[in-house]
């Protein structure tokens, strides 16, 4: 049902604590996330070995590195082995949690459900921006109660901004009509696509101090990797010292960084940043961007929503695919590709190797 | 599940606006409605055939013509057929959704959810009443969390009056004791009956200037139709100017107007009007009636809510009939007959011969 | 699904009236319970068996002997009999609801939802304390959505004492660590706990007018029967005066009477009451007692909730039983057997020969 060997986005790095479990369901699995003394980050399976209590609602001792379930008492370090259980005089081998390989990067914190023999940190998308001096964004996040790939849809197709979302990210007729070149990667889909000599868009004219009159080269290109991780390259240029040329001098630009992750296989957590390169010293501007974008994605959420709910009312409706469905064709096939791969690993309770 | 050649009411007429959309699901289908530039109503499915958005959250286009999906920009004509798709070289011919036969009619709006070819608007039941000069009534509505069937066995059977509505429409044991008689229809069942010379009941006797002590006969005639629209004619009469011979002379008679359909499985709407022919220049008086019916028929849900709370919690509970439900036995047959008979019919997406 | 010869509680006797109705589901099945005008209390199937409405929205009639009901104005004995159908010239044989055995001892109504027949009341455990002269409590109650089997595992689990109660019922680690000895008996399992020469625990050494220093003798003893009735034996003596020979001279004592009632699979009904021996001419103490008991079976309830939706995630999910575990392992199997014991009598709508 979901892609077992990939990275997933579980949370903001300030949501994890040492003083505080959290607690985060992802692709139907429970886990609960601490960091110990060292502010290091522990992920295990929310679910106790014995009786199947939440962990969360334990404690953490050993400085942080192990967790007691306060159910019954019994202890897991940070391994997923059960160290100690009341009353028991041997503990069993197979008392253990299932342990996840965690990685905090750039702002989130990254998790690897499949095979942890498997987990290479090579595989985490860049996500620089959200943590770079010359770039500035707020954290976002959402919640849907639509399956992932509904939203994943949604972010691989350019042609819905004119029509949802007209007052902000939509853009001008010209530029919606122009189709994005389509590519396959390794482990997702890459979107390029520019429009050269065209209006400023309204959302982001305002913030430049280009003449009156300005005619500009626009450019937005798309990573979308499995499961769901958008690394968005986008801005514009006056025309006249081209994007086309690779230059982009007095460029106002955008990194945006948006994650997918199943929580069910009904319900998506979504967590968003949209850096941008320009006024940076000016933190309204950096709400006014941020506002602008939540606008826009509720805007998406509204209609997903409703979309959902029209196909729960016909399990049997067919989606026609048109032109401008052939990004999220090919990554629909990426994703059901991936997860044949994955059920030849038999999921098993084993420690993480990180 | 649902009988899909007949006519069902989705709504009052002034529910159908030229500013915004009506959506509304009916046997399960997502509908949505809305008028031309010359009032005329239009009713497709409310689910565009790309992605399975809902139109109703799009906008109208081409004086009222046309509907446009705001998520991706089809456009779509009076007859569902897909006329335009942004970025699209050539419209697919399977690109369309499908369009409902839609009819107004004496203030309701009635759809035809199965073959449109067989869509005869004779067969729509009359409600004349619902917009006669010489009637009076207000415009009901109730929403039910319940299958349709149980409410139209409500309607079906006059044994539960006395004792469900005893201080509205119950009427007197006499009244009560006798049966009416069952007769089959071509697309339903006809119930009629007859009291003389009996009390009249409370709730009309006030608004008759009839002299104290005046004995009354009164009739109940129903004409039930499938899926579940109720023609009721009742009324009372002084004993000596007999509705026997058909002469109603000084008679006080309603003619209710109710309709049963089926939002899902689970859900129904119930529109409702009670017309009067008596004091019909007096707005108090007909809002006091209207406030009766709706009392007794809120009387009516709550019952019906539970019956089918119980019928949820033992799905194998078996109903035991008696003599006072013949009218709804025979009805079921009829339902069943009809629903069998539509499977021979394929549904497809096809456009409305209207 | 659920044991069905066994006696359940299914209120308090103060629940049951003879100026209302009480509609309460038990193992699935709705109820009505009324007391007539001796206060005999009578208790049926809630559910008409002629269109299955709830009894529970009528009325009694003959001095609260019979009960009709207020859709169709069908009337019942308290056999279940149906004594009276409106306009139906013979009642059919089969025109009857199920009643209850049902029998009030002790401040609680019992129910037997299985063969009449078997419905000893001999097997209704002793709750004696619950309404002795020298005994206080107060009545409680809590609803849990959970199912009752998780509840009765919590309940024959003394080791998750120190954990999950640690300010209330917690006691101390050398107690906690202390494993009792478990035994089978005819209809559940008797778990027994002593330890002597200890602390008095912090919740009752309070109560206690023993001089600084003392140490007592501590003992816990549970009888756990099908469903999952609990009567609780526990309390502390000064070790000098030891509970070892049975002695219990200036002991603080509790009897605590828990029932676990089954509502639906996924619900259930607890009512418990905690007596004491000591200071029952304070109410204060009583009060207090209750609310730290019901603080203690709050963090339970809160505790297991969270178990139970984690077992929702993950259907597949098997406990890991450690030693602790015998006693509700062993209880499981008993209720399995039963439960297996009672498939052979098949259900069908009897009177109660009560």
């Amino acid at each position: 049902m979901f892609v077992q060997n990939c990275w997933y986005v579980a949370a903001w790095d300030h949501e994890v604590r040492d003083d505080a479990f959290l607690s985060r369901t992802i692709t139907g699995i429970p886990l609960v996330f601490w960091r110990n003394s060292k502010a290091e980050i522990i992920a295990l399976v929310d679910r106790c070995c014995h009786r199947g209590a939440k962990l969360s609602m334990g404690r953490t001792e050993n400085g942080g590195d192990c967790i007691r379930c306060m159910y019954h008492g019994l202890v897991f370090d940070r391994s997923g082995a059960c160290i100690s259980a009341p009353a028991q005089d041997r503990i069993p081998r197979n008392a253990r949690v299932r342990a996840i390989p965690v990685v905090q990067q750039h702002r989130w914190i990254w998790v690897w459900m499949g095979d942890p023999e498997k987990a290479d940190r090579n595989l985490i998308p860049d996500t620089q921006w959200l943590d770079h001096p010359e770039w500035r964004s707020l954290d976002g996040y959402l919640h849907y109660d639509v399956n992932y790939l509904l939203i994943a849809d949604n972010l691989l197709d350019f042609s819905h901004l004119p029509f949802l979302h007209p007052t902000t990210v939509g853009g001008s007729p010209d530029y919606a009509a122009v189709l994005p070149r389509v590519e396959r990667t390794e482990r997702g889909v890459r979107l390029t696509k520019r429009v050269t000599d065209t209006e400023p868009p309204a959302y982001s004219a305002k913030y430049a101090d280009y003449p009156a009159g300005t005619r500009v080269d626009r450019w937005m290109n798309y990573d979308f990797v499995v499961p769901g991780i958008l690394i968005m390259d986008s801005g514009m240029v006056p025309t006249a010292r081209g994007e086309r040329d690779g230059r982009r001098e007095n460029a106002l630009a955008f990194r945006g960084c948006q994650a997918l992750t199943p929580e069910t296989g009904n319900s998506t957590h979504y967590f968003f940043g949209h850096p941008h390169n320009f006024l940076i010293d000016r933190p309204e501007v950096t709400r006014e961007i941020h506002a602008g974008i939540l606008h826009a994605f509720e805007e998406d959420r509204e209609m997903i929503t409703s979309q959902q709910q029209n196909l729960a009312l016909d399990p049997d409706f067919r989606m026609a695919p048109l032109s401008v469905d052939a990004a999220l064709s090919q990554f629909r096939r990426i994703v059901e590709k991936m997860i044949k791969a994955d059920s030849t690993y038999a999921e098993v309770t084993q420690p993480s190797r990180a």
